[in-house]
This record gives C-alpha cells, structure tokens and sequence, in this order.
C-alpha cells in the first residue's frame, strides 16, 4: 500500500503541496541511493528538482454519487462535453502554433542582431572585440535562462518529455505543467537557444504545449482558476491525460511544422494509451498549428518579421534535389544507420554518466546550478569563436549561384577571416544560429564545400557540447544536438563515399541525422515522417526507413532509449508495456506478504480512525469493509475502496453522524456534488476537528467505490502488470485465494511503485538471475 | 455463459468444424432476425456465408504446466522465438509484395488485351462486335471470379476489411485466413477488376497480406502444416493478432505503394490493440513491401512486363503540380470537405440498403449468386460502352503535349467514334482500367478536358454502379469505387468554381476523392498520409488535412462509418472501445440474472460429467469449484477456470484415475507438453468413451487456470467492459458481492456476446430511452 511508502507519525501532517527542494529540506536523496524494501520513495528528478510524484487513477469510481451523476446526464450535457473537447484541442493548437511562432521570432531577432554585431567587428579585423561581445551575449542569455529555471520554476529544465511521457503513463509530477513553469520554459527556451548553446526549441515546445493543454483543460493557472461550468468535465485524470496528449503532438508539430509527425510521435513515444478517437482529436490541433504556422510564414514573407527570415520555419527543403539511387546504394546506407546505432547508443551511454555526474553538482544548491551552466556557455562561446580560426580559407566557386563569401547573419558561405572571395567552412557552421548551421550542412548540390578537417572538428565538437550541455538547468531540447552530431558523421561518410555512388552530400548528411536519431530515441514511424515531412521529399522515404530500420535495431541491442535512460535516471515508475519474464514466477501474494500490513476502515467508521489513517500514513486508498468483528478480520466481507480525497472531502464537510448508523442516499446527496468528489485536491492542514466530533462517526459507504478491480493471490506478477498497465489503475486489491471465515477479505493492495521491477528485485534479489544485466 | 449460446440435448454432438452454408442446413437464420434473449447465437455472415464465429482468448493461462514451461525457457527458446518473429514480418511483407506485383501484371495484361480488342473493331467502326466482344470478356472474366468464390471460397467475396477489424478485436471467423480463401482471393481479384467492375484490389490485397501472415504463422495449410519447433511459439491467439496485423499493413501498402499510410491504416481502422513494438514490426513488413514493388517497377520500366504501363503502381503521381493556395481557397476546400461528409454518408445509408436486399438474394443459393454477379457484369459493361455516344467530340488541345486522339488501351484522349483531331472525354473515363480513369480523371494542368455533362454521367453512373456492384459474390475492395465517385464530385466542382481560385482542376478531383472516402471511412491520419503517398505531393498536407477533417465531422453526424455498418450487418459481434452511456445504469449482476445458469465442475470430476458438460453445451469454459458440497452450493471455493480445449485433451490421453485424488506435478508433465495445451483444435467426436471409463475420475487441478478475472456483482457492465475489452478477455467471472456459505462462489461468465450493446438492449428493452436511435 506505500505509493507513498514513508510514515509521517503523529500529527507531522505531511503536506502533499509541499515542494521539495534539495536545497531546504531532509528528503535530499541521492537518486543513486535505493532503499532495499520492496516499498521505495516516492521521490523524482523532476526537471532538476527532486520532488514528491504521485500516481494518476484511470479508474472508473462507482459509488452511489457517481451512479447518481450518471443517470442525470443529459442530452445538452453531453453535447457540451463533445464541444468543450474539440474547442479545446482546437485552442491547444492555436496557442502552441502561436507560442511557437513567437519563440522562433524571438530567438532568430536576437541571434540574429547578435550575429550582426559580432559579425560587424569581425569584418574590421577586431576579433576580439567580437570574441568578447559574443561570449558577453551568450553569457548574458545563458544566465537569464538558468536564473529563471533556478528560481522559479527548476521543473521547467530540461525537454519535459520524459516527464510528459511518466505523465500519459500514469504519474503525476508536482509543478510540472503549470502555468509559471510554461512562462520560464517559454522565455527560458529563447534565452538558451539564442545563446547559441547545444540545445535545440523542440523538446521544450513538447513540454510547452502539454502545459497549454493541461492549463486550459483546468481553466487557468492554480491559483486563478476560471470557473467555467462546462470545464468541470476535464477535471479527471482520464481527459486531462487525453488533452496533454493533444500538446505534445501540438508540440512536434509546431517545432517540425510535421503535423502527421507530430501525431505519430505522441503515439509512438510519449503516449501509453491510445484510442482511435484520440487520433483524430490529436490531428485535428496539429492542423490547426500547421494553419498558423503558415499564416505566420506568410506574413513573414512580406518582410514584418525583423531578421526573420524566409526560410524560417521550414527547416531544411530538399524538395528540389532529385534523388537517383539504385541497388548499389545499398551498402552506404546499410554503413550509415551501422554507424548510427553504435554511435547513437554510445551517446546515450555516455550522457547518462554525464548526467549522473551532473545531477551530484545540481544537488549542492542553486550556485552550483547557475555555474554549471555559465560554464558550458563559456566553453561553447570561446569554441565556436575560435575554432574557425583552425579552417583553412576556400575559394569560392563561382558555378553556384549562391552569394560567397557572406557576411551577414545566415548563408551558405561565410566570409569571417577570409580575404575576399574565400570563405570559412568552419565558420559557416558555428557562427550562425542552430538551425542555419543545419540548414548548411543539410544543403544539396554543394560537394566538396566543406572540408574532411572541419566536419571533423565540427563532428568533434558537437559530440563534446552534446554531451555537456544537455544536463544544465536550462530548457533544453534532444533533437537539435543529436541532429548537429548525426549530419556531421553523415556528412563526412558522404565525402569518403564521394567517387562510389551518386548520393548527393546533403541527403547523405539528412541520413546521417536520422539514423543517429534513432540510434539515440528509437523511434521509427514518426522520425520517418518527421523527416519525410522535414525535407520535403517523398522519393526519400524508402532509404529513410531503411536507414531508421538499421540504425534502431542496432542500437537495441546496446542499451535503453534516451528517454527510457532519462526516465530511470529521475527515478520516475514508469511501467514498461511487457512485465519481465521472471515476473511469471513470482505471485501477488508474495508480493503483498513483502509490504506492511494494510490499513483498512469500517464501512461506519469512528472519524478520530479516519484522521489517524490520514495522518499516520500518505496511502491513498483504504478498503472498506463490512460485518462485525472486523477488528480481527473475522466474518467481514469487502464493502469497497475509498479515495483519501474523499475522505478530506467528509472531514472538510464536517459530514459526522451522532450514532453508528448507515445513511439514505438523499442525505449524501445533500451534501456532496458530484463535481466536488471529481476534484483531487486533498490537504486537510486547515481542518481542525474538535475532540467531541472525534468520537463521531461517519458512514463511508455512499462514498465508497464498490467495484474496485481486485486479484487473487495466487496471480502471478506478470498477469497482474498486465491488468493493472492495461486498464490504467491506481490500486489494485489482492484478495485470498480461500475466502475462510477468520481471514482479512483482503490480503493488500499493489500500487505502481510495487510492480516496478527494479523495485520487486530489490525486495527478491533471487529473480535476477536471467536478467540480462542491461541498465537498472 | 452462452458465447456459443445453442444447446444442443442428448448425444447430437455439435461439431464447430461443421461449415454452416445456408444453402444445405437449418441453421438459416436471416441475419436481421435476432433472439429476444440475452444469448444470441454465434452466427455471422463471413463474406456471403452464414458461418459459427468464436472469440479469441489473450488471457495469460496460468496452471500448473504453464508455469512449469516458463520456469525452464532458455535464453536460446527466447531468441528462437524473436528471430522467427522478425523473419515472419519479413516473409508476411515479401510475399504480399510479390502477389501484389503479380496481380497487377496479370490484371495490366488482361485487361490490356481486351481493351486492344475492342478498341481494334472501334476503330474499324464495328461498334456491336467491340460491345459483343467487350460484354462477352467482362462477363467470362466476372463468370470465373463469382464461381471461384462461390464453389471454393465464399469468405472470400468483399474486402475482407470487416472480418479482419473483428478478427483483430478478438472474433474468429472460420475459415477466413485458410489456403483456399487466399487462393480464390488471388484469382477471383484478378478476374473481377480485370472484368472493368466498378471495384478496387485494394480491400482484397489487405486480406491477401493477411492471410499469408496467418498462413505462415501456422506453418501452412490446415492440412498440410509445416511443424517446425520454431513455430510452435506462435500457435496462440496473441501472436497471431500481431502478425495478422502485420498482413493487414502490407496489403495496404502494396495496394497505395504507401508505407507508412499502411501501418496507419492498421493502427487506425483495423487493430484493436496496440503497442509500440507492433509499430515497429508492422513498419518493417511495409518497408519489405516497398522495396520488392519498387524492384518489379524498375524491371517493368525496361519493358518485361507486357502492357503493364510505366505508371503502374504509382498510381496518381502530381509531384510535379505546383500547389498554390491562399486564404480565399478556404471557401471551395470547405465545400469540398461538407459535400464529401454528406455523400460518403449518404453513400454508407444506401449501402446498408443494398446489402440488406442482396444478403436475402445471396441466401436463396449459389446460382442466384452467381446470377446477381452476371447482371451487375452484363449492366456495368453495357454502361460503360454506351454512354460514351452521348458525350460530345471536342476538338484537341494542341497546346497540351500529350497524344491526342489515343486509340491504345491507356491514354488521356480517347478517340473512339469521334474524327481524327477529336476526342470522346467520357471514352476516356469509361473505356479503361479503373486505375486508368482515376488517373485520367485526376490529370492535372488539363482545365476544361472533361464537359460537364460526361463529369455528370461518370458521377451518376458510378453512383449507381458503387452501390449495386459491392455486394455480389467476389472479392471486391471499396477503395477505388469510393475514390471514382469522390474525383467525379470534385472534378465538377473544380469545373463550377474555375474561375473563382487558382487551384488546378485535378487537385480538386483528388480532394474530393479523398473527401468521399473521409465521409465514408470516417479514417483521418491514415487516409491523409495515404493520399499524401499516392500524389506524391507534400504541399498539398495542410489542405488534404482540412478537407478530411470536415468530411469526417459532418459524415460522423449522420451515421457509421461504412466498415461499422458493415461489421453490424454481417452480425459480427465487435467490442467498441466506449462503452455506452447506459451501459453505466446496469449490472453485472443483472446481466448474469438474465443468462441460464452457470454450468461447473469439481476440482476431482467424474468422466461421465466432464463428457456431459462438453456434450450438451458448447461452452468454451467452465469453472471449476472445490469443497465438499459443489453440488448445492455450500461452502465451496472457485479453483478457477478451466478451457473446452483442455479438457478435450484430457478425454483423447484418457488421462483417468481410479479413485478421487488430486495428483502429483510429475503425473501431468508426464502426460502433457505445455506445447500441445496451447493448441486450439478441440473436437471430440473421435473419442469413445467406455462405460467403465465414465466412472473414472480426473483430477482438473493442475491444467485449471487458476487466476481467471473475476469482477463483482455489483460492477457496472460499463467497467466491466472496459476491463473486458482492454485486457483482450474471452471469458470474465462474476462473483458475489457477499462471500455468504451456502452460496455458490461463482454467479456467472459474461462473454463478449453479452458485453454487446445490442445484445444487451434485447434483453433489457428499457435502457434504450437515451438511444440515439443510429443504425442498429
């Protein structure tokens, strides 16, 4: 029953709005450290803030309100429902493509004035007033994102969607989709990445439009929330769970302007339970983000957007490359998505230590924090300042017709230190805003433009910052880096290849990119129509699949996914699609038998019983039973489970009865909305109960759900999982497998965190023995 | 208790291999008829046959032997098992490509030939012989698809589409994925397009896929099996699902070349369950399609392929369109997408008709079949023939640079009785193969090609033909018949709004195709990547989006989609991922009330009853309950659950004892492999059980599952559905709320006849009042 397995004893009422902050409390865990009971902390990396998570419940409450709730809906009722869902997913959409619109505007602006100036000085020879005014900038933008992470909001560091994915899969994370969090991502995301740090828009605009949905659905920020009457249907975990499944794909969708994409995203990665419906609701935002997105490049068009430019949101067309390839091609490919897989997981092996090793720093305090960051800013400045220095000067080539050299803030070929009709190769990829050094590396019909010794000191680099930089207390996005990474080695395999086949030097970088994707996310379906929809080039998508196929079953059989490392890594109880095979011979009784005995209430219960099961533990159900001597479990049968928030509902409510004695329906009914009991709000700090009304009773049985879903002991693990995973539960019932007179009508409950493998190991070392030893 | 609801008294031993063909047995239920009891029968029309339907059963069964089983499975017997895994999804792909190829050779060449035949004597201006000649092919050709699947193969008429969707939901249906079925699939596909009927090989390549992976999983034919050990792993419902999955994908992408709009159109219209490593393995069976497709083009692009044409499978290439659309082209798109909801529905309501009036045609017998077939033949040729006098001669465009007049089999103007310089516009749509005229129809930078009057006739006429042609007794898809009828509406809406917006008149015949088929299909992210796929076109994603969008929205006001009224018709009994709304007011306990009772069995049975219970009913599961008073009730406890199937097997070992005993482990593992209890087969007409035998005992302890589902009485059916269809159950227990002694501890089974709403609304008229009142 320990979902929240620690005891707070006495009258130590545990506050569950109480943030945790490593800095000012006791819970400071390392989150390397594990307790050896089958009963593990509740406790998450949330961002870089450990915090106390709690577990959503899918479960469908019977009781007799509910039953009451649902015989009185109505026709009109209904149809609000219907149309308060759409307009929803359709405001999600709207918002994200807006919010995304303003992101890209901001960051292209300041960058791009930024570059402007740097660019200014450079071209007078003053290099070093222009190592200073850029390493300046990017301090000055670094230290407002991280200020702001730190401070106000430490969830909002990082992508969000390992968050985002633990949340769809049934675990609440405290202050992760508010409304302060969303401002200091937003701001907190045009700071980082016009900083020109290694870290890319996307994630944090999946995380930002999860947080779009979920303030809507709830009708605003916490603490000014609107009170609209036709919002009281989404205040359930089921439709909360399906409107920030809606964000996130809104999310890819802004940042990929990839609506089928973005869909098969959330599907593929983020999302645990799908429905057709959802589908459609899901694709209807993300045409709505695309309608916006093409409005805002449509007015960019006309020049309104200051440095914007044209090319904006549409990251690398390659629409016009004409792509030949035959059976021959086959061996480069096969050799990039090798390539990619190894690399990939080697990526995701290494930043996991980084990670580990970062997390130790960001545990000392906020100064730490802040440091960390500004260094990683200083290191990526001064190189990507400096090594351009290394490049030897090109000439131009004067059959392309693109401008050569440049020197304004985007182009193919930047003059930097070069005499006049020369230009740095080096410089044309670090000088310049991420995106535009994808774009050029991306670019078609240039070979040779880059020389073999500055694609390995791009490659170089990028491996180094994206390792780096992806732990700081910043928002941060995953596609970027790796995306940089992957079309350098892409890009280098091309030129090697240059004299084998016809493959032309860009689409070798786009491969490259993609399979060191899917080395590093393994995903399949939705990076090949990200990328299909990305580069505009349908005849692509063959080789794509192809290259994605390779590259993520290569890298399955290294290790984890970055998300899955991520998830693990914070500790959040993410419960995986299949249970282990050696969860087959292990029971749910035995499992049971592991855990403290469960505290159950009776059906009439005293309200000093209540308080005390309130105060005394953090469960979060108690089994009700019935009959008499239910003191010793004897001749009781199960009446049902109650939710501890109705619980604090009753004792806010003051619902005490003189005698021992069971209630009428109207009387409940009186009493409590239905509305009211749907809300999870449950601290019970300001409710102070006389010692009189602690000999009271209430009567617990129109409140209780009567059809919990419940198993019998002799289950195996394995079977359980799959019931409890399946139907999206909070609580499952073990119930005996010999209903004998005497005996506890039930033996105890399972929660999430107990069907964790990692934690079942701890508890039954033995079971370990086939694993195959793969991270933990 | 009733899934297979039927009792049959005494010794009339009731076979399940028993074929139900209404033409030779009493079982000659009209399907619109139905029981006024909670149990209906196990009847369902599976492609024109009225055939016993089973469910499938996911449930992880666990006894004695199947614990023993997964104690001992190697590392090496898991690696078997993925290896055979990955090769199956490469083969079900391989396969499915190369049949796709061959049908489109053979279909190409036929159809070439007799069109070369015709057009000889048009030209020759002997218009009777090309009409005798025209006639008398299509007519042949429609003779030997319509006998095939009536003497050989009747699961084999339609699309196959509903069946899968069922099959995938958990419903078998016999004989559906067999050798024989596949084989009259192949050649009764070839022969039906090939005879110019209006419909597609698409429905029928999905059924193709899926019986190849069926057939391969299973290691052959039913009576010639391949018994590989590596096989044995996939002889359970589970893994079948997954690769029938698989199929399903392949056949849509072989039919659109369109691979990752196949693994949509599974994830969307056809699967019931989900997980990501099924998205991957389905991806990797399209990408195998794609390549063998993309190796038969390049052969036939060198001329191998008789008159298979270069454009062959790309069916409907505008790559080359510029797209231009701007704000004011909302208006016409908007138009597009309600007139596409409103047909598609309109479309669906007199389907539904049509196929009512042809099921009582079809059950008279196989020559009123066959008759039917002819006719739709003998009209659709004389159509198409015929209507080309009434369109006009226009003059050739010698601005445009494609042949004109043509007198070959393909070409975009049709000479026919027309002078030289003149082209007949409705020739052009009619005189050809269906994948011909789309693409005729769809031909862009062509303004003005088509009169609006032959636009009118070639609507109005496959109007007609798409609703009379779709039920007769071949394999028909309704893909292609959907996608006429929509370019046909969207044409001359391109034609009404010429000069209005910039769009090209052949985008607006691919709108409104893709309209038509949202307003019918009611699929939106499948069909639009699909689309996307075929036209090649990626600009065209925004508004593709949009049209689907609308259509489905205004098709989804006005009744199912097509393939849902299909499933209801044929009377399969599909589990909806909601549960209705009423279905909250009702139950469990209710339901169980209104079912005979529940029928068990001793923990140490009797032979004599074992072989009663299996004679007398056609349960597929019983309870088995230990204690000393089983027979009135008292104080017993449920052991568990245990299959029809398992205990088949143990009559057939006569596995007998002597005197009332439980077992040791060994004396079952001695007797029975976990291998031979995970097959299905489970007649008993064979065994013969001696007097003496009767009065043996078996001790069903160790092959009972002892941790089957249960749920309380007092559960809500909605819940229990909910649980029943997320868990992939057969069988779901139900359990008295109050464990008293002298009760029974198990009140019921709920099948998933008895989840279903309308079956459930027989027996409880009463709960109807909020209905909606859609098709039923």
């Amino acid at each position: 029953m320990a979902e929240d397995g620690n005891l707070h004893i006495g009258n130590s009422n545990y506050n569950r709005e109480e943030e945790a902050d490593p800095e000012n409390n006791t819970m400071n865990q390392p989150l390397l450290k594990r307790h050896r009971t089958l009963s593990s902390t509740p406790l998450a990396l949330v961002g870089t803030k450990v915090s106390h998570i709690e577990s959503l419940d899918y479960e469908i409450n019977e009781n007799d309100l509910f039953k009451h709730d649902w015989r009185s809906r109505s026709k009109a009722q209904v149809f609000q429902y219907i149309f308060a869902k759409w307009t929803l997913a359709c405001l999600v959409g709207l918002l994200t493509g807006l919010i995304a619109t303003l992101i890209n505007l901001a960051v292209e602006n300041i960058a791009g004035y930024k570059l402007l100036a740097v660019g200014y000085y450079i071209a007078q020879d003053r290099y070093l007033t222009g190592l200073l005014i850029f390493t300046g900038a990017n301090l000055g933008l670094t230290l407002v994102a991280t200020v702001l992470v730190v401070v106000f909001a430490p969830t909002a560091a990082g992508p969000g969607i390992p968050e985002i994915k633990a949340y769809l899969n049934g675990v609440d994370t405290p202050n992760m989709f508010g409304a302060t969090t969303m401002i200091v991502k937003i701001v907190g995301s045009i700071g980082a990445v016009a900083a020109g740090l290694d870290l890319g828009k996307e994630g944090p605009l999946v995380h930002i439009g999860s947080c779009i949905a979920s303030l809507l659905g709830q009708g605003g920020p916490d603490n000014h929330r609107i009170k609209w009457r036709w919002l009281r249907y989404f205040n359930n975990d089921r439709d909360r769970r399906d409107l920030i499944t809606c964000g996130s794909a809104s999310g890819v969708c802004a940042a990929f302007r990839s609506p089928v994409g973005g869909v098969l995203f959330a599907l593929e990665e983020v999302a645990t339970w799908w429905r057709s419906a959802l589908l459609w609701r899901t694709f209807f935002s993300t045409a709505v983000v695309v309608v916006v997105l093409r409005a805002f490049i449509e007015i960019c068009n006309s020049g309104k957007c200051g440095l914007f430019g044209k090319g904006g949101l549409i990251m690398f067309d390659v629409s016009h490359v004409e792509v030949r390839y035959h059976a021959v091609d086959i061996i480069p490919v096969t050799l990039i998505g090798v390539f990619g897989g190894i690399l990939g997981s080697l990526y995701n092996h290494l930043l996991h230590k980084v990670l580990r090793l970062y997390n130790l720093i960001n545990q000392k305090g906020k100064i730490h924090k802040v440091l960390l960051s500004l260094s990683v800013s200083l290191f990526t400045s001064v190189c990507l300042y400096g090594l351009p220095f290394l490049a030897e000067c090109k000439p131009c080539n004067p059959s392309i017709d693109e401008a050569c050299p440049t020197n304004g803030r985007s182009g193919n070929f930047k003059q930097f230190n070069c005499p006049n009709g020369y230009y740095n190769d080096l410089a044309t990829l670090f000088l310049t805003t991420n995106d535009d050094a994808v774009r050029n590396v991306f670019s078609s019909n240039t070979p040779n433009e880059f020389g073999m010794v500055s694609l390995w000191i791009y490659f170089g680099l990028y491996c180094i910052l994206g390792l780096i930089t992806f732990g700081i207390a910043t928002p941060s996005g995953l596609f970027l880096p790796i995306i940089l990474m992957g079309s350098a080695y892409g890009r280098m395999l091309g030129t090697v290849m240059g004299s084998y086949t016809k493959i032309d030097q860009g689409l070798y970088a786009v491969l490259g990119a993609a399979s060191l994707m899917a080395g590093s996310m393994r995903m399949t379906v939705s990076l090949c129509v990200i990328f299909l929809e990305l580069t505009n080039n349908l005849l692509l998508l063959p080789i794509t699949m192809f290259v994605l196929l390779i590259a993520k079953t290569v890298g399955d059989s290294f290790n984890l996914s970055i998300y899955e490392i991520i998830l693990h890594l914070k500790g959040l109880p993410f419960l995986e699609a299949n249970p282990e095979p050696w969860m087959r011979n292990l029971t749910v009784g035995e499992l049971v038998d592991a855990k403290p005995p469960v505290i159950t209430l009776r059906g009439v219960e005293k309200v000093a019983n209540i308080v005390d099961a309130l105060r005394n533990t953090t469960h979060n159900a108690f089994p009700v039973l019935d009959g008499e001597h239910v003191d010793n479990g004897a001749g009781t049968e199960l009446h049902g489970l109650i939710l501890r928030a109705h619980l604090v509902k009753v004792l806010k409510k003051r619902w005490f009865l003189n005698e021992k004695r069971r209630t009428e329906e109207w009387e409940v009914r009186e009493k409590f909305t239905p509305v009211e009991l749907a809300e999870r709000e449950d601290n019970f700090d300001d409710v102070a109960i006389t010692s009189s009304e602690m000999q009271m009773y209430v009567d617990l049985h129109p409140l209780t759900n009567t059809t919990p879903y419940t198993v019998v002991q002799s289950m195996s693990v394995a079977k359980a999982l799959v019931l409890f995973r399946s139907v999206g539960l909070r609580h499952l019932l073990v119930v005996p497998k010999i209903q004998a007179s005497g005996m506890s009508p039930v033996i105890g409950i399972l929660t999430r965190q107990d069907l964790r493998a990692y934690n079942i190991l701890q508890a039954f070392p033995h079971l370990d023995k086939h694993n195959s030893g793969k991270l933990r």
